[in-house]
């Protein structure tokens, strides 16, 4: 059997069954980090990992080596940010072909200096190589949290509302945008400074994301959160990892996903639905999260910073239904973004 | 400028340049591992990350998948046993082509696992990509040390005697037999069981490296090693990183630099100087230190339960001197493995 068969998840499932759950191992293999004795009373260690790929995971044409650099550690720190801790010290491991320029990865580096001075995190390591095609960066980040306040994917219980920061599908909008630009598609309009300035905003969050920290670490301090996931493969996929790990299901009620006027001005130009967009997106990086059906919406913001809707309800049947004003399910929608059956 | 211009070690100063030295951490980059506060009074953290490029790294028809995965991670060990740490965790991401079979990658998986299981470690995370050419493989290894037992390339003192442990040169002279043996290449001999068991002893060494994990501990915890490293670019090398870690130099006498009759014999049939092949091979994956003159190479051998050989001594005059058994300085080496210069 070749991997274009298995697909990714099928590989990440695999490695999990050989990954032994040692001595000092609180959480391996199957949550946004692992979760390791930390040698300090009550404190844990958080690990996360990341591969970005030229050519699959970002385009040299669409982002430059700056964003780049932000974005890659952005995407470690919203892990860190999805189970409530705090950002420490990261690797980064870069193989990149000889005719590379030395500018090029100055720029890389400096963007990566950027958000760990934004995130206070320190590079601590890294290797280098040559490669025979394509960039290929690794980052490792570590970082803390208290042992009874890290917020895993399987805490999900029936009746638990289900919120979410944020306006999902941006960055996916964001990406269509460039690369109708890249393909050199002309699009209809912007017809206003307003419009693209909307238009930046939507490339913005997938250039240059800003993983939720503050709200990640607040939502663990004070215990809100019974489960909780970064939303990098989508909103319908990231709660699909939660509803596997807490084994229930949940519905979804599709009118209460917050869908931004940019994302539905974007969604008209490029003809894509944006409520596919805002369900399917990938790469927004903000958190979903559920918690006792008693809190609110308003109140959650406020002790966040940050929009926070609530979308759904965990239910013991299993499965995720996502229903339209009328109640009617929606159409299943692609599920998560596989690399290996891309 | 392109990176083929600026080398390996070029691009690594300019990473080690724009990493900021942040709270929690006690040394960044420039050792075998980063070495940072774990939260427990006294004790660090250390970290290191590897990077393995398939035609730069390994060759998949002279290396099986299990042994790749036994090595990759087994180098990553060494570094952490040159800290004189014990390791704890670690995490894997994987770049692979499409068409690359799940048997190769299981295989991989499982190579990793025997070597988890024998140094106590466990697989926490990981992620994985596919490949438009070429398998990448990164790993980030955590270890545990005492914070007054962690031993730096940075200690070495003049007068300090140089020690390593093992035989050098195995490793790159099983690299060379294998690469004859792939070239079609027919050597001389083996003439006996003898000299075909020898051989196979020297490609164990370069496929299948034992890290010196519990003679770096009891180095560490005896406080007998001023500055330690281990040996991965070469004896020459890696005695250069101490130097220059240290602001020292060194007199290095080459007749006692241990010579094995495995290595010989190898060198004799490849028409390669022994010598050379134990100065200036790589991947060895035996440890070289400093300590003070007063000690005996039989006891610290006793003590580590390994071969050590006194080689050489730290002088306050910089720079590396290697002496033949006239007392006149052989020629210089050429030094390391860079990859962007290959």
């Amino acid at each position: 059997m070749k991997l274009s068969e298995l697909g990714e998840f099928g590989l990440i499932a695999r490695m999990a069954a050989m990954a032994r759950a040692g001595e000092g191992v609180i959480c391996g293999i199957g949550d946004d980090c692992a979760v390791i004795e930390s040698g300090r009373p009550g404190h844990a260690l958080l690990v996360t990992t990341d591969l970005l790929v030229e050519g699959i995971h970002f385009d040299r044409v669409t982002t430059s080596a700056r964003l780049l650099g932000r974005k890659a550690l952005a995407a470690s720190l919203s892990d860190v940010a999805a189970m409530g801790g705090v950002a420490r010290a990261f690797t980064v491991n870069l193989a990149a072909p000889r005719d590379l320029s030395v500018d090029w990865v100055d720029a890389l580096y400096a963007g990566m200096a950027e958000r760990a001075q934004w995130s206070g995190t320190s590079l601590v390591g890294g290797d280098t190589s040559s490669s025979p095609a394509a960039i290929f960066l690794s980052l490792t980040l570590l970082g803390a949290c208290p042992v009874d306040e890290v917020v895993y994917r399987r805490g999900a219980r029936p009746g638990d509302a289900i919120f979410l920061t944020g306006r999902p599908g941006e960055s996916a909008a964001g990406l269509a945008l460039l690369q109708a630009e890249k393909g050199g598609r002309a699009l209809p309009g912007p017809r206003s400074d307003g419009e693209k300035a909307e238009r930046e905003h939507l490339t913005g969050r997938h250039l240059d994301p800003e993983p939720r920290m503050t709200a990640g670490r607040r939502l663990a301090a004070a215990k809100r959160a019974t489960a909780m996931i970064d939303v990098s493969d989508g909103v319908a996929a990231d709660l699909g990892h939660i509803l596997e790990r807490s084994d229930v299901g949940a519905r979804v009620d599709a009118p209460s996903i917050p869908v931004s006027d940019a994302l539905r001005a974007a969604g008209s130009a490029l003809g894509l639905d944006p409520l596919r967009l805002a369900l399917a997106g990938g790469e927004d990086y903000e958190l979903l999260f559920t918690a006792d059906p008693g809190l609110h919406a308003t109140d959650l913001s406020r002790a966040i910073d940050l929009p926070v809707s609530r979308i759904g309800t965990i239910t013991a049947e299993p499965g995720l239904r996502i229903l339209d004003h009328d109640g009617r399910p929606l159409d299943l929608l692609r599920s998560g973004f596989e690399h290996f059956r891309m």
